[in-house]
C-alpha cells in the first residue's frame, strides 16, 4: 500500500508529459511542430505591502516540468524532445536576505528536464511555431498558437500515470491521518475552527504544505450550507460535523468529506441519512470502471436518494414520477463528484452549467469516464431552507414531500461522504481509507482508538 | 491586563479615523471637503481554478470601516460628517450555496457606519469633491485627488487608539500561547514543519484565522538567513531554534520572535549570544518614549553589540573605530524594528533604503516615535556566511574580527528577540508576554511548566 512512496522517489514524469501533450495536439492538427512554451507563477506581492503573496504553481507548467519554482520558463522542443528549464538567476541582495536560490545543477537532478538555463537566456529563443497559453506569455515570445497547447494539457490531465496516483495518495494519507485526528477531538472540542486546526496541524507537520482547497468545518444545520466557510461556530448543541477538507502534496490534492456525530451517537434520523448516502456511494463507486457514463451513475444515486427517503416518509408518492420531476434535486442539489488532480475540481470534466436539466447542470463531469482518471464519488443529503423551501411553495413538487416527517430531520444538517477514486480497466480503486463505518467512526470518537 | 476584551466588545472606530484622517488632509490643503471614496479589497479567484484565492481585506478601507466584506465600497461626506457603506446585494444563486450574505441591519449593528446601502446604489454618488486612491476606483466615480487620502491614512495609522491596541494585544495574546506551545513541543519534534504546524493549530483554535506574515521556524544555521522560509528542516544536531511568528487578529497583527535552545539547555556559545541579544533589546526598549529617536535608539543596539563581541573576542580592536567602520552590521545587518499595525512593517515609517550608511539602510522607521505608535524591538546577532564573508575578505573590515574565535560560534545560526512595544508620553508599555528568560523558557522545554 505505501508502495508509492517508492514511485515518489523517482522523478515528476514531466518528458512524458510533454510528449503526451504533443500526441494530442498532433491528433488536432497532424502539422503541429516547433516549441511549447510555457511559463511558471509570478512571484506577486501583497497590495499595498512589502510581503509576498501566497504562491501557487501554475498547474500547466508544473505539468511539463515538475517545477514548484516561482518566475521560470519551459520550452520543449519537439522535433528533438528535447525540453529546457529557465529558472532565476543568482541576485546578490536576495542572498544575503533568502540564502542561495536552486542552482542548475540542483534543478538537474531534481526535475525530469533536458537542460537547465537562466531566465534572461530565454530571448535567445528562436523558432517560427511557437505554441503558449493566452495571457500567460510575459517574455517576447511570439506564439503561433495560444490556444491548443491549453486544451491539450487539461485533456490529458485526466489520465493519470502512476506517479500522479502515487502523488494523491500520498495527499489522501496525510489526510487521512488529519480526519482522524479530528475524530478523536471533536467530542472535546468547543468551536469549529478548533477542528479546523488540527485539520491543519496534522496535514502541514507530515507534509502537506498547502491546502487543496477551503475546509469545510460544519456543526449542525451549517452542514446544509454547500460551501459553508464560516468554520467558527460553536459545536454546543449541534448533532453531527461535516468535514470536507484535504491537504495538497507537491501540487496533487486530496478530497475528502465525512460526517459524523459530535457526541459519539448518530441520532435516529441522522443515522437513517448516513445509511442512505452511504449506499448512495457503495453503489455508485461500485459501477465506475473504464467506460462507464458518469451522468449514469450520478442517475443511480438520485434513484437511491429517492428510493431511501421514500422508505423514510420524506417523499410519497411513485418514485418513477419523483425522478422525473427531479423532486430529490431538492435534497441533493450538487454533482455526484468532479475530477480531481492538480485542481481539486481538476480539468477535462466538460460540465455543462446551462444545462436546463437540474439535476444535471452542476455535475462536472460529463460523459464516459476512462481508465487512469481519479474521481470524487460524494454524493450527499442536506437539509437545506434555502434549497427545500421553494420546493415546499411549488404544488408540482411540494405533493412529493411529507412536510410533518421532515420536520424531524432539519437538524440532521446534511451528510456527505467522498472518496477519491482511481478508475480502472476492470474496475476502480480506493485512494481514500478514511473510516466511513459508523461502528468505527465512533469507537474513535469514543476514544476506542 | 485582559481588558482589551472589554474594548473590543464595542466598535472599531472607524469614524473616528475618519475625522483624523480629515483632519490631516486638511493640516496639508485646508480647503478639503467634500467625499472620501474607499474601495475594500474584491473577490478574485485563483487562476485557471474555480475556487476564490485568499482574502485580505484592504487595510486603507478597513481603517474607516472595520468591515472584512470583499466587494464593498465606502464614502464619507467630511461636511456631514456621515458614512456610508455599500455592502453586496443578495444573489440568489449564490444564497443556495453559502447562505444568506451580510444584510444591512446587521452590518449596522456591527460597524461604526451611519448607514448601509447596497454597492449598485453606489452609481448616486455625487459630488464635485471625490478623493480616493490611485489604482483602488473600480466604478464610475471621478476623483479630484487619488493620493493625499492615502498618504493620510498612511499618516494617521502611525497613532494607534485604545481600540486598535486592545486588537494587537489580543494577537499578541493568541500569537503568546502558539510561542509557548512551541516551546513544549520542540524537544520531541523532529522537523520545522511540525512546530510551524503546531503554532499555526493554537492561532486558528484561539481565532487567529490568518498569520500576520510568512512564520520563520529555522533551526539550527538556517537561523541565520534572515527571510528563511523553508521550514522544512529536521532539527536533529541543531542547536537552537529561532521562531519568528504572529497571529493576525481582526485585520492587527503581532510580530514576535523567540529564540532557544532545541535540548532545553543552551550551548555556552549560545547563551553567550542570547544574553548579548537581551541585553540590547532591554536597553532599547527602555529608551522608548513618546519623541524618542529611533535612529539613536538603533545605534545604541549596535553599540551593545560591538561591546559584546568584544567581550567574547569575535571583535577586536577600538569599540568607536569598530562602529565608525559599520563591522556590527556584518553580524546585525537588519534595522531594530519596524512599526507595527494592519501591515507587519506598519505604514508611516519613512525608511530611507538609499540611505549610503549601511547601519540605517534597512532601519524601517526613521526619526522620532510618537505616543501611541506601536514599534517592534526586534535585535539580533547572526553568524551568517554570505553576509559575514566579504567582511573577512575585506581587509578594512577583516581587522577587527578575530576568525578562529568566530569560528566556534557559526552553529549558533542566529539569534533575535523581538517584542511588540506601545510607545507612550512617559515612556512605554510592552505588548508582548512570549517568555525570554532563559530559565523560564527551558524550563517550559524540559517540561517544567
Amino acid at each position: 500500500m505505501a508502495d508509492y512512496e517508492a514511485i515518489l522517489k523517482g522523478k515528476y514524469p514531466a518528458k512524458a508529459h510533454a510528449r503526451k501533450v504533443v500526441e494530442y495536439m498532433r491528433s488536432k492538427n497532424k502539422d503541429v511542430s516547433g516549441v511549447l512554451y510555457l511559463e511558471g507563477q509570478k512571484t506577486k506581492m501583497i497590495e499595498d505591502n512589502d510581503g509576498e503573496a501566497p504562491f501557487r504553481q501554475r498547474r500547466f507548467f508544473y505539468y511539463l516540468t515538475g517545477c514548484s519554482l516561482p518566475d521560470s520558463y519551459l520550452t520543449y522542443d519537439i522535433q528533438s524532445d528535447k525540453s529546457t528549464l529557465y529558472i532565476p538567476p543568482i541576485d546578490a541582495d536576495s542572498v544575503i536576505w533568502s540564502g542561495l536560490p536552486m542552482s542548475a545543477e540542483e534543478a538537474l537532478s531534481l526535475y525530469d528536464i533536458d537542460s537547465v538555463l537562466t531566465t534572461p537566456e530565454i530571448t535567445s529563443l528562436s523558432s517560427s511555431s511557437i505554441y503558449a497559453i493566452a495571457d500567460q506569455v510575459s517574455t517576447s515570445v511570439s506564439p503561433v498558437d495560444t490556444k491548443l497547447l491549453k486544451e491539450a494539457i487539461e485533456e490529458c490531465r485526466v489520465f493519470k500515470d502512476e506517479y500522479e496516483v502515487a502523488l494523491i495518495r500520498k495527499a489522501n494519507t496525510i489526510s487521512t491521518l488529519a480526519h482522524t485526528e479530528v475524530l478523536k477531538r471533536v467530542k472535546n472540542a468547543k468551536n469549529e475552527r478548533e477542528l479546523e486546526a488540527v485539520f491543519l496541524e496534522r496535514c502541514i507537520a507530515n507534509g502537506c504544505r498547502e491546502q487543496a482547497y477551503h475546509s469545510i468545518v460544519a456543526s449542525g444545520t451549517a452542514a446544509a450550507t454547500l460551501h459553508y466557510v464560516d468554520n467558527a461556530k460553536p459545536l454546543n448543541g449541534k448533532l453531527n460535523l461535516l468535514l470536507d477538507a484535504g491537504g495538497e502534496y507537491n501540487c496533487y490534492a486530496a478530497d475528502i468529506t465525512r460526517t459524523f456525530p459530535i457526541s459519539g451517537t448518530f441520532s435516529k434520523e441522522s443515522r437513517q441519512i448516513y445509511d442512505i448516502v452511504l449506499q448512495m456511494q457503495h453503489v455508485c463507486t461500485n459501477m465506475l470502471k473504464a467506460g462507464a457514463l458518469w451522468d449514469k451513475i450520478h442517475l443511480t444515486a438520485h434513484e437511491l436518494a429517492i428510493e431511501g427517503l421514500l422508505a423514510l416518509g420524506i417523499l410519497k408518492g411513485d418514485k418513477e414520477e419523483i425522478l422525473k420531476a427531479r423532486t430529490s434535486v431538492a435534497f441533493f442539489p450538487h454533482g455526484l463528484g468532479h475530477y480531481l488532480g492538480m485542481d481539486t475540481h481538476d480539468t477535462g470534466g466538460h460540465a455543462n452549467y446551462q444545462d436546463k436539466d437540474s439535476m444535471f447542470r452542476y455535475l462536472r463531469v460529463r460523459g464516459n469516464v476512462p481508465a487512469g482518471s481519479v474521481i470524487t464519488v460524494e454524493p450527499g443529503i442536506y437539509f437545506c431552507r434555502f434549497i427545500i423551501e421553494p420546493y415546499l411553495k411549488d404544488p408540482a413538487q411540494s405533493k412529493y414531500i411529507n412536510t410533518e416527517i421532515l420536520d424531524r430531520y432539519w437538524e440532521v444538517g446534511g451528510v456527505r461522504i467522498e472518496d477519491n477514486i482511481l478508475v480502472t480497466e476492470t474496475g476502480y480503486e480506493n485512494l481514500t481509507t478514511a473510516v466511513k463505518d459508523v461502528d468505527e467512526m465512533c469507537s474513535i470518537i469514543n476514544g476506542g482508538s
